[in-house]
């Protein structure tokens, strides 16, 4: 039975920071056509610093960044410790520069792989009164 | 130079329709403590039917369940023909048994495995008022 797949790697974090490039690899450049026509988009990437047998056989965490918060499994947390270090980042695109995408919101290293790109759609991905514990209303937003 | 990684399957969808059911495996089900916190969740799964090279080199697209749509790259749609064939919901969580969650509002084939799991957060994830082109509007969410 197969339990796993292969991810393609579609780009990679420029600089990160304030605002924050993402380079799509020049042969999945074409697949950004249209991006300019969303504020939001969400992205996926690549934690590569935490691809290793540790952190990915990490199932529960203590979240350390935010206040009071209990022992939880990462399933219910932001951890980068996950079997699948894939981190998700809803940003706003400041700007679309050919194979370049300037955003921001989004807390990745430098480096980090990009393995998708997503238009936002908020019919679909926003619930503003979604309901999460206490816990995670101290600190950063994830 | 590597362009890629290994994704490990932590689970299955089971049933699917207008509540479905997602197994988490037994070995990761330690991962799922603390999500009943969360009234929804983000759920990557693996659309296996499309891991194959024609869809994964798909590049632009037609969306063809939304009336007037243009070409569109696949970064700036929800096609499921994509370079990493990840699908994304937001759900909201009806129950937590065991290692099972049942939620609605996925739309995922039966037998799709899952990738990740991850709570939702209102303050990163919630943009009520993100802007995407009217074809987007017309027709299913996503």
């Amino acid at each position: 039975m197969v339990r796993g797949a292969e991810i393609r790697f579609v780009g990679e974090v420029g600089s990160a920071g304030e605002t924050s490039t993402v380079r799509i690899y020049p042969e999945y450049c074409q697949g950004l056509l249209g991006v300019d026509g969303y504020s939001h988009l969400i992205l996926l990437y690549w934690m590569h610093l935490r691809d290793d047998e540790e952190n990915r056989r990490t199932l529960r965490v203590v979240p350390r960044r935010h206040e009071g918060a209990p022992l939880t499994g990462v399933f219910a947390s932001r951890s980068p410790s996950r079997p699948n270090p894939i981190g998700l980042a809803v940003v706003k695109v400041e700007a679309v520069e050919g194979c370049t995408l300037r955003v921001s919101g989004l807390d990745a290293l430098e480096g980090s792989p990009i393995i998708d790109v997503k238009p936002y759609q908020p019919r679909a991905d926003s619930v503003p009164d979604a309901r999460a514990p206490d816990w995670t209303l101290r600190g950063p937003t994830t």
